[in-house]
C-alpha cells in the first residue's frame, strides 16, 4: 500500500470515528499525519475525554481500519474517489476553515468547522479546478415557486457565464439551482451530507443522475453513510468555503439555510441575499439575514452576483493590458468613475448615492477627474470624457 | 393689519413670487423679516441676478401683494388657515431643513432645500401637534396590489399606535397609506404640491375630503396653485423632514419616490425600505436604495418600523420610573440584553448576529451582564436572568 493509500485509509477511518470538522482531530493530523493520528487514537490516546469516549464507542462498533477499507472497496465499484490534501483535485479553498473560529461557548458548532479530512467525489470533473469559480446558491426546501423560479434563474444564468453552481442537493431552492445550471449545459457541484452512493433526498434521485454524469457529487462521508440532521450543518461550512459566494434565496425564519450565508461570512466570502415579499414566510429569514448581518449584500439577479464574485478576482494578480490612466485612481476615484453611467449625464447627488460615498468626497474626486479629463462637467451634471479605452468596469 | 398679518402676507406674497424652499429668499428673510424681504425683492433688490429676474417675471404678472391678500381672502371662505414661524402650530422640525445642504453644482436642487416660509393647513388638528410622532410612507404611483396591501397595513398599524401617517396625496402607495391610517380610526397628513383647496390627483378628492375631515391637508402654495412638475419634488423636503422616519413601501428604478428617503437620509431621520420580489419593476429602486444607501434600513413591517421611529423617541429626555441596572449599560451592553429572546436561550453566534455585534464584542458584554447577574449561561446558551424588573426595550 502506497504511503498516500495509507493517508486516505486512515483518513477515511478518522471520518468514520469522529465526525468531520472535528478540530481536535484535524490538530492531531496536522502534528502527526493521518495514520499516526489515527494509530494514537485507536490506542486510547485521544487528547480530549469527550474524543476518547466516542473513539472508544465507534471502536467497539467495528474495526476502524477494515470499516475503511471495506468504503473504498465500495466507492471504487461505483466509481467514486477519495481526494485527500495534496492531491490536484484538493480545493486549496477549503484550508480556510483553518481561519474559522467560533467562541468555545459554541462547542457544539466549533466541533464541526475544522476542514475535512478527504472528500469522496463522483462526477467527470477535477474537484479543486470545478471550484475555481464557483458560486453557492442555497435556501429553504419549502420554496416558493417565486424562490424556485429566482434560483432556477441564477443556476441558469451563473452556468451560462461560466461559474460552476454548488449547493446542497436539497428540495426546494437548492435543486431549482442545480436544475438551472443544468439547463444552462453547465457545471453544478452537490455537496452532500452523506454517501455519494445514496444521495438524499431521493426524490431528488434523477437529479442526483444527471449530477454526477455532468457536474460532480461531493461528501466527506463515506459511500454508504446516512444523512443524519447534524451533518447538513456540519456540510454547510464546505459549501461555504470551497465557493467566492454564496446567494441565500428563500429562508423561513431563524432556518438552517441562513447557517451556510454566516459561515459564508465568517470565512470572508460574499455573502448576497434575494429579498422577497415581505408578507411570504419563505423570505422572513432572508430579510433577518440582511438586517442584522451588515456583510450581507442584497443582490437582485444574475449582474449583482457577478459584480459581488467579480471582485474577488480583481483582487489577483490577473493579465494586464496596455496601463490607463483609470489604473492610477484610488479606490474612492475608481467608485466614481465606475458610478457614472456609459451614457448620459448624472448629478453629484445621485452619483454620491451609485458610488456610495459622501458628497464631498465625490465633489473632492470630480475636481481631481476633472483636470485628469477623465469625466467631463455638463449642465446638467457629470459624464465619462469620451476616450479610445473606456476604463475598465467589474464585469 | 397686525405685524403677525403683515408677515403672514409678505411670505405668501414671497411664495408666490420664488418656489418654496429658494435659499437666496430664506437667507433674507432671515436677515431682514419678510416684510422687509418681500420690499426688497420687490424693489429689484434681489442679491441675485437669477431671483432678480424671476421677481420681476412674476412681478409683470400681478401685484404680489394683492395676489396674496387675494389667497388669504380665499383661505379664509374655504377654511384654510395660514401658519407662520413662532406660530403654535409651527412644526419644529422642519427648520432641520436649514442644515440639509446639497452641493452647490447641484443647482436646480439646492434651490429648493430652505424650509417652508408658510404652511397652508385644512383641517381640524393643530400642525406641529399632529407631526409630534409621524412617520412619512411614501412609494409609487402605479403600486402592485402587494405595495398597496403593505402600504395600507402600515398606514393602519401605525395609525393603530397612534403615529401620524404623512404622505403626500398620490395614487397608488401614498393613497393606501392614508386609507389604512383612515380605516384604523387615525390620523393622517396630506402634504400637497398644489393649493389645499384643489388636492391633486382629482381620482382622490373622496380621500382628500376624509383627510380634510379627520386629519390635514397641507401645502406651501396657496389656495388655487397648481400641482406643477418639479413642486412634487419641492414638496417631498417637507414630507422627509417634518416626520421622524419614511417607509418607501415601492420605487420603480430611479424613481421620484426615492427622492423622499434620500432627503429623510441627508436629515438624519430614519429611511426604512419595505424590499419585494426582484421580479417585480416596483421594487427596483426600493432595492436600488438599499443597495446604495448604507443608512437604509430593511423593514418588513410595523414592529421594525416602530422599533427604528422608537428610538428617536429614546434619544429625547422622557419621564423615567425607578433606576434600573439596564440603565447603566453603555450601548452595546443594551443591544445585547435586548437581543437575547425573552424564553428560552441563545448561542453566541445567533446572538452576536440579532445584537449586530462582533462575536469578540459578545463575548465581552456578556461576562459583564453575567456578573451583573442580568443575564444566566446554561447548558446551551445564554439567557436573561429572571428578574421583578425585566430590562426595558424598545416598543
Amino acid at each position: 500500500m502506497s504511503t498516500h493509500e495509507k493517508s486516505a485509509l486512515a483518513r477515511v477511518a478518522l471520518t468514520w470515528l469522529a465526525e468531520p470538522g472535528t478540530r481536535s482531530v484535524h490538530r492531531l493530523v496536522d502534528q502527526l499525519g493521518a495514520t499516526a493520528a489515527l494509530d494514537l487514537l485507536l490506542d486510547g490516546g485521544a487528547p480530549e475525554e469527550g474524543l476518547r469516549d466516542s473513539v472508544a464507542a465507534r471502536s467497539g462498533a467495528g474495526d476502524a481500519r477494515a470499516v475503511a477499507a471495506e468504503a473504498l472497496a465500495r466507492g471504487d465499484r461505483l466509481g467514486a474517489r477519495v481526494v485527500i490534501p495534496g492531491d490536484d483535485e484538493w480545493p486549496a479553498s477549503i484550508e480556510h476553515l483553518r481561519t474559522l473560529r467560533l467562541p468555545e461557548a459554541h462547542r457544539r458548532v466549533d466541533r464541526e468547522t475544522a476542514p475535512p479530512l478527504c472528500f469522496w467525489v463522483r462526477g467527470p470533473w477535477p474537484l479543486a479546478e470545478v471550484l475555481e469559480r464557483s458560486v453557492a446558491v442555497v435556501g429553504a426546501r419549502a420554496a416558493t415557486p417565486y424562490g424556485t423560479h429566482v434560483a432556477t434563474d441564477l443556476g441558469y444564468g451563473l452556468a451560462d457565464r461560466d461559474w460552476t453552481v454548488v449547493s446542497g442537493g436539497a428540495f426546494g431552492i437548492d435543486a431549482a439551482a442545480h436544475r438551472g445550471a443544468l439547463n444552462a449545459g453547465g457545471r453544478t457541484v452537490a455537496v452532500l451530507a452523506c454517501g455519494v452512493d445514496r444521495p438524499y433526498p431521493i426524490g431528488n434521485t434523477a437529479l442526483f443522475d444527471r449530477i454526477a454524469d455532468t457536474g460532480l457529487l461531493v461528501s466527506e462521508w463515506p459511500p454508504g453513510a446516512e444523512p443524519l440532521r447534524p451533518r447538513f450543518l456540519i456540510r454547510n461550512r464546505v459549501i461555504a468555503a470551497v465557493t467566492q459566494g454564496t446567494v441565500l434565496v428563500e429562508a423561513a425564519a431563524r432556518s438552517g439555510a441562513t447557517q451556510t450565508t454566516r459561515r459564508a461570512i465568517a470565512l470572508n466570502r460574499r455573502a448576497m441575499v434575494v429579498p422577497g415579499p415581505v408578507t411570504s414566510a419563505m423570505s422572513v429569514g432572508a430579510h433577518e439575514m440582511l438586517r442584522e448581518q451588515p456583510e450581507a449584500r442584497l443582490v437582485t439577479g444574475l449582474a449583482q452576483v457577478l459584480e459581488e464574485v467579480g471582485r474577488i478576482g480583481e483582487l489577483a494578480p490577473v493579465p494586464r493590458g496596455p496601463d490607463q490612466p483609470t489604473d492610477l485612481l484610488d479606490d474612492e476615484a475608481r467608485s466614481v468613475v465606475e458610478a457614472i453611467p456609459r451614457r448620459g449625464t448624472v448629478g453629484v447627488d445621485d452619483l454620491a448615492a451609485r458610488a456610495g460615498l459622501p458628497v464631498r468626497t465625490v465633489l473632492r474626486k470630480l475636481s481631481m477627474l476633472d483636470e485628469l479629463t477623465l469625466v467631463v462637467r455638463r449642465d446638467d451634471g457629470y459624464a465619462l470624457a469620451r476616450r479610445t479605452n473606456r476604463p475598465a468596469r467589474p464585469q
